[in-house]
């Protein structure tokens, strides 16, 4: 199949900032792009060749939009799956596949998935209800504290919460959910694995995630992380076997916990360019996007090294501010050295709402993230 | 001025690949823009934020468009200069400045400017019509050979020729011209210059250019050119007076020959992002239409620096093909290292016509001229 300038038509469910990314790269080479989401003002209308609004979680939205294209991605995994895998069983090329996607879609599903694959991961139970797990704590089968994640829906934070006593319980949603033993860990990390519908694959190097300790959002990205260097070699293989193993075409974002005594554990994926990759487009030889396209159209992957390190500042609404979003002192950052703000195009901040990106790439990885909390203190993303 | 996210709206005349590259730009940093062009079929029509169909000679679509927008800018010099003008001094903010334009937009014009301002350029004569070109010849004059080219509206070797002997000058169009004297180049080397409102200046570093033989067209732009860095150093210092001189705002491209006693001539030069300042999307800090956008809205200048040595190859029509076009081989030159294709989105090919380019990125320019050279002899642009 000839892509280039030609009649092919690659669906994109989901029309957030990741496919605003991705539509980048689709407009590089020219690839009609047919972009569908609930949002008529979804960062992707711009940038497609088509939009069109639809729900991703509506069985006949998804299917109507899978007759129209020749290849269906997605930028979000909360998507309907039954429409996917008729369209699958009708002969569409579905990447990531279905089979990947109802693993991922749901924790407890995954976790079970780890195991069964000899994957490292933390302990943890699964409840079909929240209400077993007070059972299971006073009967002594669940010990606290552990994180209570909701097994489906959880994004930028949401559906993950750290259960100290039985309290903490309260307010959160009734349904399926796991209770995962609390990791001490060193660092977390993360992984971006490519791998081609033809079965190539690649690992990008190893990322290190500093996260606000609050609001459960990353907020430094530092490639390559500052690891001892069998450390990064365990968290690429591990990496790497998950992608395998979940027979994955596309991209998937490992998130990985180093412990105390350097051993890793998968914390959870992502099946899409993701986040802990943002960093590549100024840093890498290939970013995260193009890579993307080119796992899932089959082509050759490309290099997954770096240039120069990298390091990712997320631009997140600040406490206090919700309304039409400004964002304050962008030009101090411009000033300062390999420095590349990116604006998703969201017109409403509100509390850790991810507004943008900021990527500082440096020879210096120090040096790097010494400018990387200027920026970081510097911008503030507010309210008018 | 808050240029993000906020109400303000950049005008751009021309929706050719290099508006379509700027566009990349606009949406990284959320920048509403409103793009005109004469074909509904522009590149730049995806991606704006609107787009109108006009005639960029015709004063009242320029005019029309300059009173939609806050900041008017271009991606091709041949626009209409008299609705720029009364635009500017409507309090409409023109970059590059329509006296920049006037200059550049005629090739007689240019040239007595470099006269007039101290800077280096081959030798000419200046011709009304053509046909005082044979008169001159006849009567000792103007001596065989050199080079004609017309005044106006030149574009892809179009406009320029060398004339050896009288009969060369048939089929040339009759207006204003120029006959230049013919350099023996040693090399032609490019800088572009990205000079700000503000009036900041920075030039990126010197890049070779390989011509093709019949097209006069660029082959491949090497950075860093492979030339000594005292001579490197000229070019950067003459490019900047150029620009400095002629009081642009925004990017320009300064074409110089390196003679063979090691000389610099001024050829000539572009008001915006060029051909020659490709490679810096994948090899430079700082991409040369993200440095357009800083320059015409007043921010800090990005750095100049590359993060690896780069090197550009057009994609040009082969020749005794035209029709809708097909890029064969793509694969192949995406299983090479570093290797970052453009498709610009042309639907129809022509021998010769610039349909995309590739950019090559390698620790070692040599190893990445090898790549190149490979790219060029693979790839290939036919009609269907």
């Amino acid at each position: 199949m000839n892509y280039f300038s030609s009649n092919f038509k690659l669906g994109i469910l989901g029309g957030g900032q990741l496919g605003k990314m991705l539509l980048y790269e689709t407009r590089k080479w020219d690839i009609h792009t047919k972009v569908m989401d609930a949002s008529p003002e979804a960062p992707c209308k711009i940038g497609c060749n088509e939009f069109v609004q639809g729900d991703l979680m509506d069985f006949d939205a998804v299917y109507q939009l899978g007759k129209q294209v020749d290849l269906l991605t997605i930028e979000i995994e909360n998507v309907n799956l039954d429409a996917l895998e008729k369209l699958e069983e009708e002969g569409l090329k579905v990447y990531p596949p279905t089979k990947a996607l109802r693993i991922i879609q749901n924790k407890a599903k995954q976790k079970l998935f780890y195991v069964d694959q000899g994957i490292p991961t933390a302990k943890f139970q699964r409840f079909a209800y929240k209400s077993e797990i007070e059972d299971s704590v006073s009967n002594g089968g669940l010990s606290l504290p552990f994180v209570w994640k909701a097994a489906q829906f959880g994004y930028d934070g949401q559906g993950v919460k750290i259960v100290r006593k039985l309290q903490d319980l309260e307010g959160l949603p009734p349904g399926e959910c796991i209770a995962e033993e609390m990791v001490y860990f060193k660092n977390e990390l993360a992984v971006v694995v490519a791998r081609s519908a033809s079965g190539e694959i690649k690992t990008y190097p190893v990322v290190e995630m500093e996260f606000h300790p609050e609001a459960n959002q990353v907020e430094y990205v530092i490639c390559p992380a500052r690891i001892d260097t069998k450390v990064a070699q365990k968290a690429r293989e591990i990496a790497l076997k998950v992608s395998e193993k979940i027979q994955q075409v596309g991209l998937l974002a490992v998130e990985m916990f180093q412990t105390q005594e350097d051993g890793i554990l998968v914390n959870e994926v992502a099946p899409r360019p993701h986040n802990s990759g943002h960093y590549s487009i100024e840093a890498s030889y290939t970013n995260q996007f193009e890579q993307h396209l080119r796992a899932i159209l089959g082509f050759p992957l490309g290099k997954t090294d770096s240039k120069l390190p990298g390091i990712m500042v997320n631009l997140v609404g600040a406490e206090g501010h919700t309304g039409d979003v400004i964002y304050e002192n962008m030009e101090t950052i411009l000033g300062k050295q390999g420095v590349t703000p990116h604006i998703y195009g969201k017109k409403q901040t509100r509390p850790f709402r991810k507004m943008g990106h900021v990527t500082i790439v440096n020879e210096n990885v120090e040096r790097a993230r010494e400018i990387a909390q200027q920026v970081k203190e510097k911008i503030r993303v507010v309210s008018k």
